[in-house]
């Protein structure tokens, strides 16, 4: 049963990148839509660069299947996760210029402003943010247009500066500050950078399936804890990939003072904190029935289990 | 009662200022909303200097009278303004990096980057993008959700790759080509890069009185001439400031083969043209009752008259 779990998860993970893939492709195609002028076709494929090909598609993957959690599955779902995706990729495309983090590869690939330059990249990285929302408040993505009102509300405010934008602030002024960071600075830092976002994934499910309050904080629980899972997890994960190719606990991170919960909790309470917040976002989905919410139980197995 | 009207527009264009003012002063205020975590002190400083205390807040006031048009007098019409205001202020912070157009001063003012650092420019340039939709979408600005969806819909295509984001592009693209800039090419560029934030500004007066077709085209028509008659406009002031500066005919955008309608049909052909764009964006008003659209009107012929 496990296994069939794993593998179904596995299965789905790769038919949501798949999908989304698509959906990104033919939102980033060539033709103008109504009210636009024209999409400049050298830009555009920057925009395409910086979007398609990659990743694991775990944002959208995380709204289709909490959609999916109440029995919906339309295109528009699909629509809203490729607009949370380029939300996320615009954030990589910024977060790798020269004056944030300064990163020349990506995935095995040159970065955008590495790829083009670095005004194309800033632009690029405009681009797909204005477009998200585009595509999130456009009548193709739910008829009903309180559904999509309030998808722009909560994807604008778990990007913004109280959330993904404030969170990168934080995280930027972490790595020049001299002091060690507690562990509550790293959690709150880390909710606000890439919780909010993976949150509004399964928010987003939610409000399309007009879910009562019940299930939406249900849901949230399950949301939170796995945003924190998943940045614990990669903490750790940053760790162990130094320890096993230099032989020595010293990583990336902890060179630039960067702001991590294995600096802060040392690596074994860091590991605890982990599982701990996976069975957390487990239990959270108790109150649905088991059948439909395997999947998204998987996803917290997975985000603590993967190796990258 | 031309000088009447023109004392008018000019006194309701400050009122609209300074409301516009107020509204982006509490909407950026160092308190949290519901779904955010906290919004960093020093870095909401850096988007209030970004997007306080400037400027004469016309696309604002074009939102603002063209709602006034149909009667309609809401906090929630001042709110879109002011959110419309935030992606005008965004895409100037970032058309000032280093990587794009290299300016260290505006209106006065040092820029963004240059007052802080150009991370924090750039993502002050995210928050403000992001937070114009949030703004735009909340319930706060309007009851009904038909309404915040089509005004979050209408400016993300106004400010996207298929408009402004995208004639930045072409900007860019064109100082440094060799090539002289055909009248044809410049006029799309502008009706990109800032007609279609203008032409927002009227439209989302026609989104929240619900308005019908026949009115909605008149507004539309009025947007459009009246964007490109504000940019020929600005591309005449600057070789007159250079004329009367430098006693020659040779201005900074000349020089950088900035695409401008001077340049591509010569100053007397771009002072007529800018004259008729004017003449029919009063003419597209004709439609609406004199003393509804007087304001309007006068803001067209503001559009040729002004010296800065």
């Amino acid at each position: 049963m496990a296994e069939t779990a794993a593998q179904e998860f596995q299965a789905r993970l790769g038919q949501v990148a798949e999908a989304t893939e698509h959906m990104l492709d033919r939102l980033l195609s060539d033709k103008a839509l109504p009210g636009e002028t024209v999409r400049p076709a050298h830009f555009l494929g920057a925009v395409r660069y910086a979007s398609l090909g990659g990743g694991k598609r775990l944002r959208p993957f995380l709204l289709v299947e909490s959609a999916r959690l109440f029995g919906i599955e339309t295109e528009g779902v699909l629509r809203a996760g490729a607009a949370l995706e380029m939300i996320h990729c615009y954030s990589l495309v910024h977060d790798d210029l020269p004056a944030l983090d300064n990163d020349d590869l990506r995935r095995g690939r040159p970065t955008t402003h590495k790829a083009y330059d670095e005004a194309t990249a800033i632009l690029v990285g405009d681009a797909l943010l204005t477009y998200a929302f585009d595509v999130t408040a456009d009548p193709a993505t739910d008829p009903d247009p309180a559904i999509r009102a309030a998808l722009v509300l909560a994807l604008a405010r778990a990007a913004g500066i109280g959330n993904m934008v404030g969170g990168q602030v934080m995280d930027l002024e972490a790595e020049v500050s001299q002091k060690p960071h507690t562990a509550e600075h790293v959690i709150q830092l880390q909710s606000m950078k890439t919780g909010a976002l993976l949150h509004y994934a399964v928010e987003a499910g939610a409000i399309f399936a007009r879910a009562d309050d019940k299930a939406r904080a249900a849901l949230s629980r399950y949301g939170r804890a796995l945003g924190a899972a998943f940045q614990v997890a990669d903490d750790i994960l940053d760790v162990e990939a130094d320890e096993a190719a230099l032989g020595k606990r010293a990583g990336k991170d902890a060179d630039r003072n960067k702001a991590t919960l294995v600096a802060a909790l040392g690596l074994d309470a860091a590991r605890k904190r982990r599982d701990a917040l996976a069975q957390e976002a487990i239990s959270a989905l108790d109150p649905f029935p088991q059948h439909r919410a395997a999947i998204l139980k998987e996803a917290a197995r997975f985000a603590v289990a993967r190796k990258n």
